[in-house]
């Protein structure tokens, strides 16, 4: 961390926000000169959040130049992660992991017909909402935990796994019962309440970016879980918060680079909620492929216009198997393995 | 509602959508002309989200022209709500409500010395953090329990109300024991099943806007609660996030109001968090009561430098008290009463 | 255009718009319910802007619903445009075309290591600025028109065609003279007068995403260069700037897919000036080439290191050629043509 | 200037970087640790830009700790500038200035009703436009040279300044005969061919804050000018683009706090543009008053209806009479001059 006092600032001043620091066990490196009062503070600044240190009158600017994230980090950990399912399928590394189905569990019956098209193009992973985060109060909230058990019921039929929203760490008994992976959903990217309880749970946890949430932001929520005692993360862009509107969200794949540069978790994208228009999923979907993301999560519905949420960004049956088949055809130059 | 067809649509896209619409008891008007299809929808559309309504091929743009919430929303209650609170006090109309206090709760000599220094300028509602969000987990969590429980004893000492934030739904009874008003902050506007959980208090709300939450899910957050059973919420404007890094977020005081408009429910500022910054409280509360909100939330720490969390942002008590002074000089002019 | 007066709007307010529309030569079809005044209007509703509107008082809410753009509109011209060059290379359709070079031109050695280099790969477009746009005075702000003529000598040399931005109407002759394609920067997008002027020069024009345009503001710019008489565009995503900026800019790639919806023109990406990061051109450029996009534009540098500008951002030669392979190997199996 | 190397970066890649900052005159503080390789610049970093040191491989993060701009801070410039204009008339310090007038001129009788209107309320700075940045082709693009001779005419009538925007250096001529203020126009905030033009005038320069524009683009810009030899300059915000668009763009108040701060150049508010709806002017501007700034630009319209742009935006000329007595009730307790 470098902290720069402000023109004008006086020794004082300097000397007080010197001694905080030492008393933390920290080192101060002065490099000022005479037009500027600058300095280093070197060890484990991470325990220090740099915008407190404004409090210190005379305190210009404080930058941090590492990274506020341990266990999440690439520096602490260089190979990549690989996570490992219980039916042995593997997220990370070359691996591109395909996770679709409906966005909502609507019915037993609406759920196996999904589960079997895409199960069909060797989809391994049933997703499928339960618990649902909607804008409205008055908009349909999901299943619940009856469609938890649709879940594992249809998933086993085929021989799939289960990815699906955990809202409240009241549920996690009910997640780890039912599902094997929990997701948390973008509003619950920093509830921190939730994220603490998931160092409960051996599942692995695909961690949803926020839509307004930096890159480090999201990666210091990974860390949350991780210092919970959970190390089994798979991070998830699903499109963030901007001035654009034509698309519901906007898909940030360089984030996808991003991530894979400062952390060694496996990071896949979600372009139904990205783009919010299912004529985007599939070139969305190969992009994701080409940037070099270890996965997709798309959703899948046969009827979507009667799907009793997100109908606009699901991707019909025929046209998933179409999109399969592209993806299968660009990974197999480029050394990728679609699973 | 508004639905435009796509250019090239066929009649029985057209019939699909408009079927459907009347099984859900709407009714359609036809607006077409030689160019183009479009319609108009009647009836009762908040039950609709008009994005699942592009599932159907063929349509090309939906537009609602109908607020989707109710009980927020000023159309459906005109007169402004005017919170009382147990001592009397009330939130809204030409009252302008001060609350202030530290960011956390860190000690009882701590928060006497704030909550004697705040009282004496006759502000009446102490605001203390006794569960803090905090990006990392390496960050002090807050003194929990013990913190709301000295917020109570403190406030009581000086008269004073106590409002505080709450991250879990588990802790609503603790919340209703020793808090007067309940804060819900930024992170968790959308956190659903803790919004719904309010409807099980009769205390007031303070629901803080998300950092990248629209004017409108903001108030469909509000709408949550009161489709609950609460109809006492004050709304409050924070700041946004944005591509200026300058402050930590920025305060968009034109929501206060859009918020007045829209809605009847009072709506205050936290100059605190939007600027990030404690030399702009000041003139950014000036201007805060200046475009006419109903009260502020600030930041009031003796020793900010050794605050345990948001020094940076928190105003010394003789600053404050200078600030509460210039408030009530515009107050006088402008016919509001600072609280 | 859909107009919905506000509650409790009088009926002289209601004729007041209606008239004042009807003088336009539009048609009013009213469809107001008991609870709510609308009414659409039919005709070319291009001449007017939706915003002004709004001074009607009580007026409530306008919404197009058509886009306010013609020539560049798909619905208009519904087949792609193929642009052609002097020497036979076409923009558009199946083609992916690249356009390649260093950020700025700055001396004749440098230029002609790197038009080598990329003509080396089969890239026919030399990309490279003699007029910079830049954000300090105190920055190298190019070598002007020296830097013209070096890129039009070296161009030749190799067989190869310019690519060059012009900031300023006056030096419409110059680049006449020098130059195959005028781009025009991110910052010039809505410098209205240079867009006019684009109607009297029949060279193709590279109309580069402004910073914080829509994609609707940013095809209504095309649309100023079709008015004034030039329909010969290409479009180029570069990146807008958002709350993220771990990059120098958000690539918005779901824009490729917009644009192709909404207009017949080319649209290509420049995965320099959106990443900043010469780390991750390669994953964005094979990105664009997936999603559908028609092309890119690449800064190449053989000594990033002493570049006059955007080092950062560019690729060295050996780095670009094993990049163009493969994105050779992607078009090979996604039917594209890499030229 | 601090750079921090990548972890595992070789001590040739940091003696290449160190080597080429020697070699412009700048001295190297390293201040290094045995976790990280980091060393801080000494001298005048302007004439680098940080990001283009990323071009040197191993080099992990760049950050400065100097303002980029030199006449245009307040560290090289404490006092603030006051601009006297020809008739007596000071902007910036204590005075607060009013500008009025229409978005267009678009008449001889329009602008001698709206001019008769604002001057009887003091205000002595008569804005108007006579060249018209618009969106779409087929809008009012401005009555262009006999709008500047109408302004400067009927202003003499009224004894009024007269302040508009200029979009290209070729009318500089024209603006000096029959202008007070040159507007340099948000969407031109960065045509720096534009700024570099402005050191040829000795008129004061009112710069808009682009769009998108950080705080320290816009002083940069106005570096521009002041290093072309012309420093007066008045700053003007007048809101900026995020996701929230309730409003026509996010009105930033707390950027006249920190343009007070990083600069001594006055700044003014638009409440017009910021807002884009008449009705939420009035409080703007009082907040814009409380919060600090030296004054205003608004529009002002007699029959907004049927002005040729921005009717929606522009107060009527009795409520901006009712505004201006209001801003003096709260000038006559701030201490503050209203002009």
């Amino acid at each position: 961390m470098i902290i720069k006092m402000k023109k004008g600032s006086s020794k004082n001043q300097y000397k007080k926000v010197v001694d905080f620091l030492e008393s933390k066990g920290l080192e101060i490196k002065d490099v000022s000169s005479e037009q500027v009062t600058i300095f280093g503070i070197i060890g484990d600044t991470t325990q220090i959040e740099p915008f407190d240190l404004y409090a210190f009158e005379g305190v210009g600017d404080v930058t941090r130049v590492s990274t506020p994230f341990k266990k999440a980090s690439r520096s602490f950990h260089p190979k990549d992660t690989i996570i490992e399912l219980p039916n042995g399928l593997k997220i990370g590394g070359d691996h591109f992991t395909l996770m679709a189905g409906p966005c909502s569990v609507e019915s037993e019956a609406q759920l196996r017909t999904i589960a079997k098209a895409v199960s069909k193009t060797g989809t391994k992973i049933l997703r499928g909402g339960a618990y649902k985060p909607r804008t409205s109060p008055y908009s349909f909230q999901g299943m619940g935990l009856d469609g938890l058990k649709l879940l594992r019921k249809v998933a086993d039929e085929f021989g799939m796994l289960v990815v699906s929203e955990m809202m409240t760490p009241n549920l996690l008994h009910e997640f780890n019962q039912y599902v094997d992976i929990i997701q948390i959903g973008a509003r619950n990217m920093q509830n921190f309440d939730l994220l603490k309880m998931l160092g409960k749970t051996d599942k692995p946890i695909l961690l949803k970016r926020g839509l307004s949430s930096t890159i480090e932001e999201w990666l210091m929520s990974a860390e949350y879980i991780m210092a919970s005692g959970n190390d089994q993360i798979i991070l998830c862009e699903r499109g963030i918060r901007t001035f654009e509107n034509y698309t519901r969200n906007t898909l940030d794949i360089s984030s996808v680079l991003a991530v894979k540069e400062l952390s060694h978790l496996p990071v896949i994208v979600d372009p139904s909620h990205a783009a919010g228009r299912w004529e985007m999923i599939e070139n969305l979907s190969l992009a994701a492929l080409a940037v070099g993301s270890h996965g997709l999560i798309v959703e899948v519905h046969h009827d979507p216009e009667h799907a009793l949420s997100d109908g606009a960004q699901s991707l019909k049956p025929k046209k998933y198997e179409n999109m399969v088949k592209k993806l299968q055809n660009i990974a197999a130059v480029t050394g990728k393995d679609v699973q």
